[in-house]
C-alpha cells in the first residue's frame, strides 16, 4: 500500500512535480499555504492522516496523529519539537523525527570560519578605509593576525562544530569543545557545559553554536563574559536567546570582548534602533549561516535520500527524536 | 674570526640588543637610516665590507662586495634582486641569497582564504546592510555560497599556493596550480604558465599569486579575463603589475569578472581618485596579506635560525639565488 507523504515546504511547480516523481508510487500531498524554516505551518488534518511529514508541521498534528511514522524537518534547529510530550508520543508509536542538519552543517561551519578570518585579517576595517580611498598600510598591517597557534572554544560542539573542527584542522589551532554530553570519542578535547567557565580564559575565539533551550537561554551573560580572555572574539551562529545582549554590549564597550560576529540575535529581525547595529567591532549577518547555493534542491535531495532509506528499512540520517 | 652581520632592518633598541646577543660572538653592524620591505636602503660601504647582509640592501652593494657571502631579505618578494648580473656575481663568489618566504606564506594563504570566504558569504554586502540597520534576510540568504565542490585555479603556485592548498584541503574543492616549471611532484595538478588560458574557464575562483617579472607583467588583461567562467571571482595577492587594471575594470563592469579582491595594485598606494576604490564588487586591502602578529620577531627568529645554519655549514632555508 502506497505511503502518503505530506509536505508544507514551499515548492515551485517544478520542484513539486520532481518530488512527486521521485517518491512514486507513493503519494505526495502538498499543504495549502506555506511554511518556512523560521515559521511553522498551522495544523492540517491532511498532515495528521499522512504517514510521513516533510517540512515544518504543527506540533499538535504530530502529537495527535496515529498514522505518522516519520517527520523530516527542513531546518537544523528543532527547538519547537524538542519537548517531552512529543518525545514520549513518538517513542510510543515507534515514530521518528529527523532534521536537515547534513544540509546546513557545512555552510554554517563556512560562515563561522568566514567570520574568524574576517576578524583575523580585519576586513571589516579594510572596507571602512576603502570607502575613504585610504591606503592605510601601517594601520592595517599592524592589525593582521593568523589563526595558526591561536585557541578556540566551540560551545555546543555537535554536527556544525565537527565540520568546523575539520575546516580548522590545517590551521594548527588549539581547539576545545563544550557540549551537553561528552562521549570521550570526540575528535577534539570536549568538556561538559557545566565546566564552560574553566575553558573560556584560554581562548582567542569563543564560538557559540548552542541551540535555544531552557538550559542555554541567556547563558552568555556578564559572568561568562568576565571569564573571557580580555579582547577575545565572540561568534554566535547558534541562537540569539542564548546571549544577554545588554551584557554583550557592556563587555564590548569595556573591551573585555574584543569583537562580536553575530548571525543570530534576539529578537529577529533585530530592530532598526537596536544599538548592536552600530556598536564598533560588531558584525551582523541576518541569520544566513545555513545559506548555500541550491539550498532548496539540497533539502529535497536530503529528504529523498532519507525517504529511500525509510522505504528500504534502513536507519535514517540526521535522526534527532 | 668573527663574522660581520650588516643590517638595515628597522630595529627597536631592544630588538637590536637581542639580535646582537643571539649572533655573538659575531658582530652586528646596524645601518644608519632605515629601509622597509617596500623601500630598499641606499648603498652603504659598511654593507659592502660585511660578510652577511640582513634586510633590504642596495643591489649595487651586493654586486660590488667581495666579502658578502650571504644576503637574507626581510621580504618574500625579491624582484629587484632577480637579475642576471647579480645571479652571476653571487654564483662566481659562491654567495647565496635567501628570503623570508617562510614567515609570509602562512599569513598570505590566510588572507586569500579570508577573501574567498568573504566572497562566498557575501560579508562585504552584509556590512553595507548593517550600516542601514537592514535585516535583509531573503537577499542575503540567496547570496550565500559554500566553497565545497567549487573549483579554483592558483596561478603562481609556489610556497603560498602550497599553504593555501593545505588550508583548502578540507573544503573538497577542485584545485589546479599554474606555475613556471612543473615538476610533477606537486600536491595538486599543475600546468605550465603557457597553458593558463586552458584552465581558467572551469574556475569559480582565480587566485593570482604571481611575482612581478618581465614575463608576468600585465599578464591578466582582457584576453585572459575573456577566458574566465562568467562571474568568477579574481584574487590578487601577488603583484599589482601583473594585472591590466583598465581591463579588470571593464571585465568587472560587464560582469565577466564577478568580483575582485585585491591586496596589491599598480601603483601602490592606489591613488585616491582611482576608480577601483569605488567599483562595486571590489575589495581592496593595502598590501597587508603578509601581515602577522609579532611580525618583527618572526623575521628576526627566521634570520637567526638561518644564521645558525650558515655558521654550522647547513643548507639555508628559503634560498632563492
Amino acid at each position: 500500500m502506497p505511503l502518503t507523504v505530506w509536505t508544507n515546504v514551499s515548492l515551485t511547480p517544478k520542484e513539486s512535480a520532481w518530488l512527486a516523481a521521485e517518491i512514486a508510487p507513493h503519494v505526495l500531498v502538498v499543504a495549502e499555504g506555506t511554511a518556512s524554516n523560521l515559521v511553522s505551518g498551522g495544523p492540517d488534518p491532511r498532515c495528521q492522516s499522512a504517514n510521513i511529514a516533510f517540512g515544518q508541521p504543527a506540533v499538535e498534528d504530530l502529537l495527535e496523529s496515529v498514522t505518522l511514522r516519520w517527520t523530516h524537518l527542513t531546518s537544523a534547529g528543532y527547538t519547537r519539537y524538542d519537548r517531552d510530550d512529543l518525545r514520549e508520543s513518538l517513542a510510543q508509536r515507534g515514530a521518528t523525527l529527523t532534521n536537515s542538519s547534513s544540509v546546513y552543517d557545512d555552510p554554517c561551519a563556512h560562515h563561522v570560519l568566514a567570520f574568524m578570518l574576517e576578524h583575523s585579517r580585519h576586513l571589516h576595517g579594510a572596507l571602512d578605509l576603502q570607502r575613504q580611498a585610504n591606503w592605510a598600510y601601517a594601520d592595517m598591517r599592524a592589525r593582521q593576525r593568523v589563526l595558526t597557534g591561536q585557541a578556540a572554544v566551540i560551545v555546543g560542539y555537535g554536527a556544525i562544530g565537527r565540520r568546523l573542527a575539520e575546516l580548522l584542522a590545517p590551521f594548527g589551532m588549539s581547539l576545545v569543545g563544550i557540549k551537553r554530553s561528552v562521549s570521550g570519542t570526540e575528535a577534539i578535547p570536549c568538556f561538559p557545559i557545566g565546566e564552560i567557565a574553566d575553558h573560556l580564559g584560554n581562548a582567542d575565539h569563543v564560538v557559540n553554536l548552542l541551540p535555544a533551550s531552557p538550559s542555554t537561554e541567556r547563558l552568555f551573560g556578564s559572568s561568562l563574559f568576565a571569564k573571557f580572555r580580555p579582547g577575545a572574539a565572540f561568534y554566535n551562529v547558534g541562537r540569539g536567546d542564548t546571549v544577554v545582549q545588554e551584557d554583550l554590549l557592556a563587555a564590548l564597550g569595556s573591551g573585555q570582548v574584543g569583537a562580536a560576529y553575530l548571525d543570530v540575535t534576539s529578537p529577529e529581525p533585530l530592530p532598526a534602533e537596536h544599538p548592536l547595529w552600530s556598536t564598533p567591532n560588531v558584525v551582523i549577518t541576518p541569520h544566513v549561516a545555513g545559506g548555500v547555493q541550491d539550498e532548496s534542491q539540497r533539502l529535497l535531495d536530503h529528504f529523498v535520500a532519507n525517504f529511500r532509506r525509510f522505504v528500504g528499512g534502513e536507519a535514517l540520517r540526521d535522526r534527532v527524536l
